[in-house]
């Protein structure tokens, strides 16, 4: 009778944490998530689907303060693509960038991109995802800036798949000043997969638009039942008014272990650093070693 | 092993809204939810059941303020009828009257009937319904004050059903001075269905009652997979110590389409206007036209 | 394809409840929840498995201040026992000694244990549980400070069976200066299951260590569908500093009828009257005399 699956994934991880404020020992959330979907054919093609998520902490039990903000909406596919109304969650600018690249641990917790930076706006979104055209995957989102936001949002991706090619590229504008636009590569070479992001990315602070060019690069290799990876990023100097601010600028880097004790299930560890620059744009320095589980269900 | 159903409806739609204070284009959500219900056969014609119901905004991902807010109960069934206890969510006087006549879209979102007041608590409830007799259903809800409202809620409706003619009648005293009766009746005539209410309110405003009559007619008309709706209602003047406040009566209109891709899923449209007295009893005037999805799982 | 499991329990009463303060009648939440959990067989008698638990109130809708606080980790499991990463809702130690013995409505609701006294901390924990050694199973958690805590939470536990008996011991030491030991045992003697406990904890009020002995006594008589309870607990003077309190013990007894319509549904009542010393260390006295219903999922 019910057509609806419920789906989603517990992530923990133990981690020794330091900070220039010392260290800690934190049993620390990597995104973990429960979510319904269901699709209803209605023949001719057409098909009909709805998806929520929801994000908590199983660490302490607590829920993300937007219950269903991970994502939650409702459209219609056919030929023509697919069209969806509500809260995306991220954008697709950011799925087709920083979660595409940071394969280690689904761009989550401590080890993920610490220096992405999101200028848009997820919610009250109206979506088009176009269907392949040989390998080309176009979607465009519009989030409406509704009585409290300046500006509506717009994101417009192209992803392009060929063979163990994988290439994307975004632009956002969005609310006040904020714009972004990024490339990103991905190719697999046997055991071997490597990739890379840049991003430039603009935000208005106090009036003032602040810009930013982000870089990552990131790669695994793939032995058996165990992945290696490697991962590391650079946010350059932010610039304002023509002028970049000494030490703005930041280096992260990640090295991971992944150990599948199944498709869904894996046990993990990793090391990851921030070193952030004098001005602390990304909170100070930053590093964790850690180890954990990742169940999917 | 586990015998829960997980059923729901997301229901989003894109509006131009106006208000006196000016226009907005929103992603507006029509009471979306989700819920989770069961049975347990107990022998000897006896049942046993739950339901709980959550509503949220997938334009935001936003949870209702109450998370089970729209219903949650348990209960058994038998050929005595049907006992439940809990939160039933609006009282089934209001099942009976605005929800019934407010076709064209559950009575949901900007079009749902503005002047509906519901006086009661539906929180803290025992409710009986009865079996069908000879096709009178008469439900008693009875909502316990506990140590924070000053009077019980009592809550009366029958219900008749013969054939295409399908009566109610509604009578509820709570918490205060709080009183309420309506009547409703709907025929069906092939492709038409019309219906209608009378509700007779009286609330306690600041130690004074004031009374009020709300009127609401409905017309569906049916043509293959199309639905053509009218929602026409009015509030009486507010009476109070004898005297009915000019400028407080309004009325509100609705032309609404519906196209049916299946039972579960329609394309629709609306334009819903209110028009407020001077007084602005129900927040001024506003108008919407509005293009959506109901996709019920 | 999914392999999720939502169960749950809606568990309600109608009371007269007596205070101090005077009577109120009230419906009233025993601990209802739902929950998701799944298992994973990864091969070679290894498991993976997720338990998330919400728990709220079917009375009001009102959903837990802790969304998932009644539990919500993810684990493997295999011959050398379960590990489980996350937060465990009640520690062990309560599972072992007063969940254990309160068996007329799962110690939830008024008629719940009135003194048991949890000192620790069930978020954040690492969890181990053996297999059973002829009968015994050993379970130790360990609760991580983290920056908020001041000290890490460890709790030991071991219950044995051995055909009607069960026996269990539990070691506590959590934040602060709280500590916790207890004992308890529980017999099946056919229709009759008799069991007990005593419990001596330490808690820090203001820095001083405050000590206190519980001690609760149960018996169950099955007939057929019917069970009759009776349970009885008494708190200890609280002593500080090597003085006891005087005023400051109190008991608590409930008599209380289950009839079992399944092994899912019952119907059940009881009176629980908990008589608080002078100091009212337990907020005074309190009486309840109640009748509801419990349907599991």
């Amino acid at each position: 009778q019910s057509s609806v699956t419920v789906y989603g994934r517990l992530n923990l991880t133990a981690e020794r944490q330091k900070t220039d404020a010392g260290s800690v020992t934190n049993l620390t959330n990597n995104s973990s998530r429960i979510g319904f979907k269901g699709t209803e054919d209605l023949g001719g093609g057409l098909k009909a689907f709805f998806l929520i998520e929801h994000g908590f902490s199983p660490d302490t039990g607590a829920a993300a303060s937007t219950f269903w903000g991970r994502e939650s909406n409702v459209g219609l596919e056919g030929a023509f693509g697919k069209v969806r109304l509500g809260n995306m969650g991220p954008t697709n600018a950011y799925f087709t960038t920083a979660d595409y690249i940071s394969m280690h641990n689904h761009d989550t917790g401590t080890s993920s991109d610490a220096f992405y930076a999101y200028p848009g706006n997820a919610k009250n979104m109206i979506a088009y995802t176009s269907p392949s055209l040989s390998g080309l995957v176009i979607d465009a989102q519009f989030g409406l800036k509704e009585a409290s936001a300046t500006k509506n949002t717009v994101v417009l991706t192209g992803n392009y798949d060929a063979g163990p090619l994988h290439l994307g590229g975004t632009y956002l504008t969005g609310p006040g000043e904020a714009k972004e636009f990024g490339l990103r590569g991905l190719y697999e070479l046997g055991a071997i997969t490597v990739g890379a992001y840049y991003i430039h990315n603009e935000a208005d602070v106090a009036s003032v638009t602040v810009k930013r060019d982000i870089y990552r690069v990131s790669g695994m290799y793939a032995l058996g039942a165990s992945e290696f990876h490697v991962n590391v990023g650079a946010a350059g100097k932010a610039k304002a008014l023509g002028i970049a601010a000494d030490g703005s600028s930041a280096t992260q880097y990640t090295l991971g272990y992944n150990y599948n004790l199944s498709k869904r299930t894996k046990l993990y560890g990793y090391y990851t650093k921030v070193n952030d620059g004098n001005l602390g744009a990304y909170g100070g320095d930053f590093s964790s070693i850690a180890a954990g589980i990742r169940h999917n269900f």
